[in-house]
């Protein structure tokens, strides 16, 4: 129970330390080429494809008509006009899905419907409206004609076999995240199954005596673990899939037991809350010594100063603190650009990955920090009913005292720099967002 | 093949009428109570509340230290300072997850832990750092005693029982979609099942003799069927099930078989495509008329022109074009605003939560646009180097091909008016977003 012994880091050395370690894995991951998995298209949404993609075919696979109309030899009709009509015999019809072994010679045509394959012969496709049908008697026989009332050149109104994708074409880069747009595309070529980076999994571990989960009888002394949901439901934010092992008693066993488990099961991330405040703060470290390497121990941030990062056979692992708000304050800044990285969110957007959605709001009373730490201050938004520049008002919520009803009230929260102790009302701040569910409901349209 | 006879109606008209539609549905829905279900927590991410959820319990469930610490009488420290501390006999300690049988008396305190139970007689917690915890010999006993530096109030450093939620709180209400906050919030309470609403079925059914599904051979005259693809996976996009029921051939038997077969299924919403041009337009109304009505034969718009809308039993039935870019702007902008309101996304922001996503873009080169005709034009967006106001130039795409390619370009789609005929190079557009994705990926950062 005496004071605990941290060597403080800086938050930017913090955060250049994991980031570092983030793309040494996620290269490691590229590399070995086993976390790629094989999913049906119809259940790719929103997955990234783990490798080029091309197409099989040529698509439209055959010459096509693009309109309902008259597939016609061009040069017929070059001379057609409203007063001097081409005149040609209809041959016969094809229907989209249908294949016709008639030629269209000169002087013929055939009736085709948009999407059908064009006949042998033809070149292109008059418009049913620039065309009249009328039966003609020729030696006594009833004849299909049609008057063409104006000239088209040859490919008009057909798009050619292949001229909307190539055989051998790249239809999808790797790291694409797959939009309906993308699945629409594999679909048009074809392709039912597609190659996906596989989500990194993340161990989840809770540690502390006082702690049950939900669900359970509620004993005398102990209080329902908040964390396990919070931070599996912030781990499937970032696009991974949380795996929870159950919550260790803050002994150094139970600890040892739950993270050798966690590299078992082949987790590619480790975070653990709890037991590292004074009280229980010396088990992690020394699980993690053990085993692997301490990285970091300590930030000069509140709250979170006892957080821990290290890395145990090249596997990240987290140590955050047991309050709720402090893990998810923690979790957003130091975890989620990590596992953003692994899961290659934003891949594409270098430099920006890293960062949480953020908006600016006005300060809505005046907020007092203690001088000499970076600080967060966790901020629920009200929306002005006059928006100005800004959208929101920001109200400053307390977070020490570990109460639920905070982080339930908590959309997200601003940092304000060591040294600074007032933020005036009517200020502006920069709100980093908790949750990107919050960013597509309540700020849906408030987002210009 | 002759030419198709639509009653044209107003797109506002239409909205109108579909708005009005959904809103009907959306109250038959909450009133039967049948579209409920109950998942655990922690597969309740994104789901919205069926109903009010209430605390079983007081959180913190007993009056619980928030720092690591002394329990003590607080008069007993009242006139502590540096020079003249309290001295107090150690009488045991407390660690989070115990509780203690043992009544803390005037002139005794026992060690306590953040989190531990406050044990009786106790009203206060003296912080670790304001005090000196010492041996005395009294009568040949070693006996533990503290000094207390600093006064203490009553309360102080405590979370009394039932002061974050109160046993009975409403601690989330009806209808609020669940991000990592609230779940946490159900976990602190215990609770670890939910009743969220049912996410509404979609019937999807895709119309075409030249239609074959992806995965299968292709044959001749055949194309792959795309729009199944691309509508199922915007059907997720708003937080609806989608049901694909295959392809129906362009006859009357199988498309009628297919509709009936959605009703059976519990479709809340059935939605084709295909057939609903010049050549096979005539299958749907007439299947539509059979079983209910149709409320919208054409729209004033391009692409989109034949859009059908009815509702059969009560269900609303959508008939798309079969043209995949035309089908997914007549999806944006008449089934999603529906469908959102059927799955309650945005429930809370009246008026608003019919739109897409929305940002601003600058025109890259001059559009042309037909008079006459509300015109949808197909956009890409490209991130300008040095972002103004705008941070986008939207180049337009050709829609009426089909071309497929144009759709793996569309990020999203601008509104030319009747009657405009030129947008200048640089004038400011609208664009609405195809997929909440692009907006989640490409634009993370964009968004201000």
């Amino acid at each position: 129970m005496g004071e605990q012994f941290l060597e403080i880091t800086e938050k930017r050395e913090v955060e250049a330390i994991i980031a570092h370690i983030a793309t040494e894995v996620a290269k490691t991951r590229a590399k070995t080429g086993t976390f790629v998995e094989k999913v049906k298209v119809g259940e790719a949404l929103g997955r990234i494809a783990s490798a080029d993609i091309f197409s099989a075919l040529d698509v439209p696979p055959f010459d096509r008509a693009t309109m309902d109309g008259y597939a016609v030899v061009a040069s017929d009709t070059f001379y057609a006009d409203e007063n001097n009509p081409s005149v040609l015999i209809i041959s016969g019809y094809i229907s989209a899905g249908e294949i016709s072994q008639q030629y269209v010679e000169r002087g013929y045509c055939m009736g085709i419907s948009t999407g059908a394959p064009l006949p042998k012969g033809a070149n292109a496709v008059v418009k049913v409206e620039n065309i009249s049908e009328y039966e003609d008697i020729v030696e006594g026989q009833k004849i299909k004609k049609v008057k063409v009332y104006k000239p088209v050149a040859p490919a008009e109104n057909i798009m050619l076999a292949g001229s909307d994708i190539k055989q051998g074409e790249r239809i999808v880069r790797s790291g694409t995240t797959l939009t309906p747009r993308e699945t629409g595309v594999l679909a048009a070529c074809g392709i039912n199954e597609v190659f996906v980076r596989k989500k990194p999994v993340v161990a989840i571990i809770s540690t502390g005596n006082e702690l049950i989960a939900p669900g359970e009888d509620l004993e005398p002394a102990k209080v329902y673990d908040v964390n396990a949901q919070t931070l599996s439901d912030s781990v499937r934010e970032c696009d991974c899939s949380p795996l929870f092992l159950g919550i260790a008693r803050d002994n150094l066993e139970e600890l040892s037991e739950k993270i050798k488990e966690s590299l078992e099961t082949g987790a590619d991330v480790i975070i653990t809350s709890g037991g590292t405040s004074a009280g229980a703060g010396d088990l992690l470290p020394k699980v993690i010594e053990e085993r692997g390497e301490i990285h970091v121990h300590g930030v000069d941030i509140k709250p979170g100063k006892p957080f821990i990062f290290g890395t145990i056979r090249g596997k990240p692992l987290f140590g955050l603190p047991g309050n709720p708000t402090s893990a998810l304050i923690t979790f957003n800044l130091f975890v989620a650009p990590l596992l953003r990285i692994l899961s290659g969110i934003l891949a594409d957007e270098e430099g920006e990955r890293l960062k949480n959605k953020r908006i600016k709001a006005k300060a809505a009373v005046r907020i007092f920090s203690e001088r000499g730490r970076n600080e967060y201050v966790l901020v629920n938004l009200v929306p002005l009913e006059k928006p100005g520049e800004e959208s929101f008002l920001a109200y400053p919520l307390l977070t020490g005292s570990g109460a639920i009803t905070t982080l339930s009230k908590a959309d997200g929260f601003i940092f304000i720099e060591k040294g600074k102790e007032i933020t005036e009302e009517g200020e502006i701040v920069e709100v980093e967002l908790l949750t990107n569910l919050f960013a597509s409901k309540k700020l849906y349209q408030k987002i210009p």
